[in-house]
């Protein structure tokens, strides 16, 4: 497999990448290429993209910061304002070479250059490769709060060279492959259970399991772009994964988490409260809680959290009319959406994930 | 004649706005509404608008300053901000009811909240009545450089209440009677030579006018709605007008200029152009040299001023390949896109102007 036809973009898959966007840009004519990366996906990434890339058109690169906290909209305007300086107009490309900070990010400021520019995404993350990139969410944290700031729009292209996952560390790997379980939970018992037994991250044979990874999500998101009921599924474990993400980034002495330990224990939860709302088995709860524990380890999550986490959902973007909209599953593959939880079953389920 | 149909949404005039709204609001079941004002429209226009509105739904008012110079990111940061510390989910309803700053932020940061709520226009000048509101561009300023970051966008309606202008200034009418002509000037000679001789703004029939203008602009931008040819019409005056606007706006010993005044300007300039370089007769740029001077008087624009004007033209939300697109007329209601012009010529406009 080479490549994966989208509704208005396509994906490409490793060699495949570099014939596509040569291909692109001796097509599109740009005026101009800007390159966003962080330091080290300049240092690790940009080599051997701009090795690969075979333009006349001149590329001008645009470094930001690393790191969850400058996904917000300051950052945007060092950008906004490079790409000003660098003479950028609306026949510009952008080209997004990073994990999700910078796809995310640079999709929204490439979104709202003079009400919108084209750009290409190249994630470089497990994490980016099988959910940031894909699907059109663009933009940027407001305070501690996930992603608040957006528009939806897809790139002219995604590139997935999974050759830039060797210079990811460990813990990056673990972060994405999160996101890969949940496809698995939310869609396909068999892919949950083949990623559950894997021996290790990026064996042989986990490319595979990466473009089946983005195919899940790929085809839930053509069914529903705008995220008016199925789209919501990728949800799971995010209502409050995204909760304690937010709590951790905004407490001084807890240490921020990654995103895929964040929704991790999000699933965990969200499980426990699937086997108390719903027909999911006791079995099937208490295997997601033994599996994510073997992964991620355990975080601690006090009493004394409870609550300011709770209250942090209220700032959920599936909230309707004040209602907190949880996602849960009835089996493995079985989501059910629009579910309402009370908060006592919410603290229950941290007291479950803390046994 | 009480609406205009659009392609996705209708511009309501005078007594049909409040029972389009109480409609619209009795039918879509908003969580809560979301009411941006500046402190004019609070004060002048709020106390009318809420006396006519009938809905159970929560209203909650958020005032940003006034000018186009809090037209900036740092303004949408506050508003995103409020709406999230009020609750906004994202059935939520934001209305903007003020000039083109409240609507082309109000706009924007509603496109951009939580990936996008509906909002509504209620232009509450001339400007934003006849421009601003109608054709779904949202945004603001970077620095000095106008609309730079923005999206497209329609409202859910626009409502265009004429009564508000009763408490306009006579040099914002004079601002917004500069879109009015440029109508003329683009599509309608005979529009323009209706609007020209007419003895004062805001005179028994003006009301017509204006919705006159309003289907002008509608009918450009139905036809165009992404600005690939006869929107860019709609930039008449603008290249140069937006650049003079920048650049007064940029340096302390000069006073802003309010939009209507600088794009005159602009349509002076740009009329001389349109003789050396098309057929557009000397007596037309002449008649629209006088016409504009008789009602905007003379600006002060020095020699010593017409490079950086001209710098800033690189800026151009219009340009390609770094190369300006100037829109010229061939003759009154004729219009041509893309026209390239030298530098030596857009000095010896400014001397037209000057003399």
């Amino acid at each position: 497999m080479t490549s994966i036809n989208s509704q208005d973009y396509t994906i490409y898959l490793n060699d495949a990448c570099y014939k596509a966007i040569n291909n692109h840009l001796k097509n599109k004519k740009y005026s101009k290429i800007f390159l966003l990366v962080d330091e080290n996906t300049h240092q690790y990434c940009l080599p051997k993209f701009l090795s690969q890339v075979q333009t006349e058109i001149e590329i001008e690169i645009i470094e930001i910061e690393s790191g969850e906290t400058n996904k917000n909209i300051e950052t945007c305007s060092g950008v906004w304002s490079a790409l000003s300086e660098l003479d950028a107009d609306r026949k510009s490309l952008m080209i997004n070479l990073g994990g999700g900070v910078v796809t995310d990010l640079g999709g929204f400021v490439a979104s709202t250059f003079k009400r919108g520019i084209d750009f290409i995404n190249v994630p470089t993350t497990l994490l980016s490769m099988v959910d940031a990139s894909i699907g059109g969410k663009t933009g940027v944290d407001l305070g501690h709060l996930k992603n608040q700031i957006g528009v939806i729009n897809t790139s002219e292209m995604v590139l997935v060279d999974t050759s830039f996952l060797k210079s990811l560390p460990e813990v990056e790997m673990r972060s994405g492959f999160a996101e890969m379980l949940k496809h698995g939970l939310i869609k396909d018992e068999q892919y949950w259970n083949t990623l559950k037994d894997l021996p290790k991250l990026n064996s042989e044979g986990f490319d595979k399991l990466i473009f089946d990874s983005i195919l899940i999500k790929k085809e839930i998101v053509e069914e529903d772009p705008l995220e008016q009921n199925i789209r919501k599924t990728l949800n799971y474990g995010h209502t409050l994964g995204h909760a304690i993400e937010s709590y951790f980034l905004s407490q001084p002495n807890k240490e921020a988490l990654l995103h895929g330990d964040a929704i991790a224990i999000g699933m965990i939860l969200e499980s426990y409260i699937s086997s108390k709302l719903l027909d999911f088995s006791k079995e099937a709860c208490d295997d997601i809680k033994q599996t994510f524990k073997d992964i991620y380890g355990h975080v601690a999550i006090e009493e004394i959290d409870y609550d300011p986490i709770i209250e942090l959902l209220k700032y959920d973007k599936k909230n309707e009319h004040g209602r907190i909209n949880f996602v849960l599953l009835e089996a493995i593959g079985k989501p059910k959406t629009d579910c309402e939880v009370d908060n006592d079953l919410i603290v229950s389920a941290f007291k479950f994930y803390n046994t």
